[in-house]
């Protein structure tokens, strides 16, 4: 079993010529599933993260896994308006129009060491919006994690040109 | 440190007379989501859970965390649209209209030992839903699990009537 062979790819979805890739197979298989977060713990487990921040909301499953097996705090990173106490936000750039991003403002002290975890980095747009929020907090971000990696779309480096470190379990190219 | 001291309550959010319970500060304090979670693990340890399913969104946070401690897959439970593949869906009242909860059709199958997680039972509308989707694709949900129980506004008896068991970890009287 590979981690890649658990994860389902949904052809033309959510629009034509688009292939999904749902990791929600992955998730659902115990092995598949326990796999996955023992090699982050792996990678992460001597790195003194105080913190896993996970981006709503696929990155709630992976990052809140991660983080108990760290023996971390959870940090959840949300679209607009979903936070209920005072937050800081970022906006992004979307194929057409804007999103944004927001952190509750006590979510991290200045100096904590803070994991970045999404399901997947695309274009790593939001990513970035996430990896500015923790920054502005005075979080020091070791690294930002994912289960997939499209490297076509360009995030990887994107982020990289950043000064960022990041690392992905699996890639599938050709999207 | 107990773990209701750590649930902020944010006075008249979202709106005038309601006290929201806030467990993102209990999740971010690595000690008490820690506790927390070892908490479930202790109680659901030796009941063969094949699946844990939560519930959009901040059951995510938790029902992955305690899938991965009990070596189990982890199912999400979302809003309508949400999920890439085949689904079933389930409506469910609100005090004004209705909304609905999916499950992906392949997420369980037939006997699987189920827990499903979510962060507080209010009037446990959504988590009635979420039971109906499960025994719909014929799984076998063990109990109900909850961060935090708001007992006056009768979600736990309403589940008991449907003959499910419920737990939770913290409650907060008066809401």
């Amino acid at each position: 079993m590979t981690l890649k062979s658990l994860i389902r790819t949904i052809p033309d979805h959510p629009k034509p010529g688009i292939q999904f890739r749902d990791v929600t197979t992955l998730m659902k298989d115990p092995a598949g599933f326990g796999r996955a977060i023992d090699l982050l713990a792996q990678r992460y487990g001597s790195q003194e993260i105080r913190l896993v921040a996970g981006i709503e909301s696929r990155g709630f499953i992976v990052g809140a896994a991660l983080a108990h097996r760290l023996g971390a705090g959870f940090v959840p990173i949300r679209k607009k308006g979903k936070l209920p106490g005072p937050v800081i936000h970022e906006d992004y750039a979307l194929e057409y129009g804007t999103d944004s991003v927001e952190v509750h403002v006590d979510a991290v002290n200045t100096g904590e060491r803070v994991l970045l975890v999404d399901d997947l980095i695309a274009t790593g747009g939001t990513a970035e919006a996430a990896l500015k929020l923790i920054a502005r907090l005075g979080g020091v971000v070791v690294e930002t994690a994912f289960l997939v990696d499209l490297p076509d779309l360009g995030g990887r480096r994107r982020l990289e040109a950043l000064g960022q470190k990041v690392f992905s379990l699996t890639e599938f190219e050709g999207d």
